[in-house]
């Protein structure tokens, strides 16, 4: 295992620490329990955003905390969901008054420590509510969900509800446009290589030097099936094929497309996957009208990407255009 | 050799191709010969910054074209200088009647291609400037440098000289400010893993399961020596020692501390150096004003880092805090 690491149990501590001093401009760290809280939280009247899952898919979720996008992010041990207790505190750190909506990547472990959470909080007298994200069309169920997995397409709901949420938006409203982005968003992924966690030492899985990994999930769980190595032109079809009859995207349609990497794949390839993406779509007659392409959610050092569309209208395009002020997005302010 | 791409032989042309299209915003790109440049290029009275070299560092150099930053990138083949004729007419597309300024890593094929094409453009009456970076300690002359390479440095210089240029210096200002920035910046780097040139389609070298290299250039060209894998932590150590010594940096300075991932590297091991790093200068009284942790100068899918520190006075703090607008940094704006 080749890792710029000291001990495999403290690497969350021990990174988040790091996190905290370089990005102490947006964010403050709490460590007992363990998240990621905007500098300034809570913001008074506004709506809190707190996301979190397991460690080792930066940037996300810490590298979203800040204006316009999330207030905390609860970072979990590596691929492992964080427990009730650091969910309910962030929750609380982050109340301003008009309640607070987890946005949860449907995964088992996330799911039910989020719920445990936010019943807690209620008993507090936080009003909560919940956003499952479930984009991954690859997979019907999976070793770690009951259901479709939540991916890439989180990065996009936490910051268009961020938005909403920002420009003064209600509890209702912020998790009904979450909501609404989960469901105009699909994503499917592929993996190349696997991942080491830490603590584990050793690869989740194991494929042979010439096959990677369609419909790979973020912690390498399986996907639809093993293919020998082709070009990326032929691996994009692979990806956006089901992706685009999923919803469908049709004709007509205006959209965000996101190439995302998996961590360990160069920025060079992503966009090559793009130029294709972008070529078939169209094509097709899709507007590609907003991009993001670069390492947004990861499994450590796997190489991989995933695509993910978002079927726009002009209210996502003017919450994703606004201001944001994030370590891992930047702009417009 | 596992990487999501078409053609070997492509790969800069159909990458760069996406990377025009995902950025239509910020850029455009030429591509006979190819080059990217400001989507508002020429602007007129200032200052135009080129840079450019061998692909697989992305996001450097394309990714720093726009606001506040380069006018204008040059890629060449995959870690392969780009020759005179596209930096040529790189320099003809962002003269906006104030001169030129050339910011070259110091790579021999690098030097030499810049230098005839700044004595074109000269015979055609445009000012030109070279500053030369050659920011790493690592070697004194290394497989493709007399002298010392140009590395991680060259985004510090690309990212204050632009705002130097963007505010209105004239041309012997903004030359001056760069050769500052450089002058004042140190970096090293270690790799835990080579990489594989798509068109070489083998790892450039190899190195044991338990073994890195320190020291080694953005090419994956040999740095001091080989050492067993060892805690973050020493590692560290061992980058930041001959840092330090070679300013030197001292108790009381303020520097901008920058943990540069090399593309294969998961974020979580970055802030784990970047917090040792940090405890490392608290302790000798040097104050880390400004921090940046990412992958921003890369070889491809390496794994690895490099450390660099720039010592910091106001007009540096000030024309890094100016806003930036290009695909890799953008803020204040």
């Amino acid at each position: 295992m080749k890792k710029i690491i000291n001990d495999p149990k403290q690497v969350v501590d021990e990174s988040v620490a790091g996190f905290a001093i370089a990005h102490a401009d947006l964010v403050r760290v709490e460590t007992d329990p363990i998240y990621v809280v905007r500098a300034d939280a809570p913001v008074a009247g506004k709506v809190g955003l707190v996301s979190g899952g397991g460690s080792g898919h930066e940037p996300l979720h810490a590298g979203y905390v800040g204006y316009g996008m999330l207030d905390a992010a609860v970072p979990g041990p590596v691929f492992t969901s964080p427990t009730p207790d650091p969910i309910l505190a962030a929750t609380k750190a982050v109340d301003g008054g008009a309640g607070v909506l987890h946005i949860v990547k449907n995964y088992t472990g996330d799911v039910l420590n989020f719920e445990t959470a936010a019943d807690l909080a209620a008993a507090d007298g936080i009003e909560v509510r919940a956003v499952i994200t479930n984009d991954d069309v690859a997979v019907k169920d999976s070793l770690y969900t009951a259901g479709r997995r939540g991916v890439a397409g989180t990065v996009l709901v936490e910051k268009i509800a961020g938005a909403a949420a920002q420009r003064g938006d209600n509890l209702d409203q912020v998790a009904d446009i979450a909501e609404r982005v989960n469901a105009n968003a699909r994503t499917m992924g592929l993996a190349l290589t696997p991942c080491i966690v830490p603590h584990a030492g050793e690869p989740s899985f194991t494929l042979a030097e010439d096959e990677y990994e369609l419909g790979i999930g973020i912690h390498g769980e399986p996907g639809r099936e093993r293919l020998k190595l082709e070009p990326a032109d032929k691996m994009v079809d692979r990806l956006l094929g089901p992706i685009l009859e999923d919803l469908p995207y049709a004709s007509g349609d205006r959209v965000l497309l996101f190439v995302n990497g998996m961590g360990g794949t160069p920025e060079v390839e992503l966009f090559i996957a793009y130029k294709h993406a972008a070529d078939v779509l169209a094509e097709k007659g899709i507007t590609i009208e907003r991009s993001l392409v670069g390492n947004y959610i990861t499994s450590l050092e796997m190489q991989g990407m995933s695509i993910t569309l978002l079927k726009l209208d002009d209210e996502f395009v003017e919450l994703w255009d606004a201001p944001v002020q994030t370590p891992a997005l930047r702009w417009g302010r």
